[in-house]
């Protein structure tokens, strides 16, 4: 079952790879938020600020995102890996993509007991009405593929598009 | 016409008596938050924590909301005064309430052009399934009443019920 929760990735597959360096970072130093305040970014804040200046290395007005190896975790032990501790059954972090086959476009997106496993379609992310980026709604299932069960457990991945990456010179070596 | 808004005003008529002490705090000063971050606090949170430690004249753990008589500004104007400088059309301040006659029930609702009048039943805030507050919905007339003309201002006003007032002991004197 698990109970309805969503949690948000960040992956920059190109750029951020320092993904697991930080992840032994334990809950108990997580910031609480006075009363009434929120983490709420909009796609666009979250594209924009906060996986944009990941990828070119600018720190953050508020250092909010954790960076963390996302399937090296089962879903419902990440909740203490995160920075803010929230009310709100909602995570961010950041990711480094693990490509399952050396250059091909597909995902290694397992974890110890289950997968995630994308659904729809990817949506466009745009700032100031052009497109920098993706978002993709992944669902966690437990088991093997494909014979998973699906869980309630909800996934948005938001990545930078090639061309965005080039724009602000992350591709340069 | 005015724009599609909310203010959030938290009278309490018994004990937030400096309510237009530092109404002359300009909105220059306020504080932007970081991208991302949002003041979306619940009625409960609004009640239980922020309008209760301000009758009582306990510090919150961040000074979010600016005092002001609601009653003195006209509604397009309020923004410059919020403490927080937000991305939503949303503000949030104490303001004292402003008794008719003397000793009756109701309020003195008018400002220079206009008056806040009320829609719709209150509705009752709880904390732990204890009721300590009540919430009332206010639309924005421009013009005299009862000829006013409806606007899309809308004022949501909370209030510490007279049974929360007397445990915390704010009725005392």
């Amino acid at each position: 079952m698990g109970c309805e929760t969503s949690l948000v990735a960040d992956p920059g597959p190109t750029a951020v790879a320092t993904a697991t360096a930080k992840a032994a970072k334990t809950g108990s130093s997580a910031t609480a938020l006075a009363p009434g305040f929120r983490f709420h970014p909009t796609d666009e804040e979250l594209v924009s600020y906060y996986l944009k200046r990941k990828v070119t290395n600018k720190p953050a007005r508020f250092d909010a995102i954790a960076e963390v190896d996302i399937y090296k975790h089962e879903p419902w032990n990440l909740s203490d890996k995160s920075k803010l501790k929230t009310r709100d059954q909602e995570w961010y972090f950041f990711s480094l993509l693990d490509k399952k086959y050396g250059n091909g476009g597909r995902m290694n997106r397992a974890t110890g007991q289950g997968y995630w496993k994308a659904t729809g379609k990817d949506r466009e992310v745009r700032h100031n009405s052009q497109l920098i980026g993706m978002k993709k709604t992944l669902v966690f299932h437990s088991g093997k593929a494909p014979d998973g069960l699906r869980t309630n457990w909800v996934m948005h991945e938001y990545r930078l598009i090639e061309e965005e990456l080039e724009r602000i010179g992350a591709l340069q070596v």
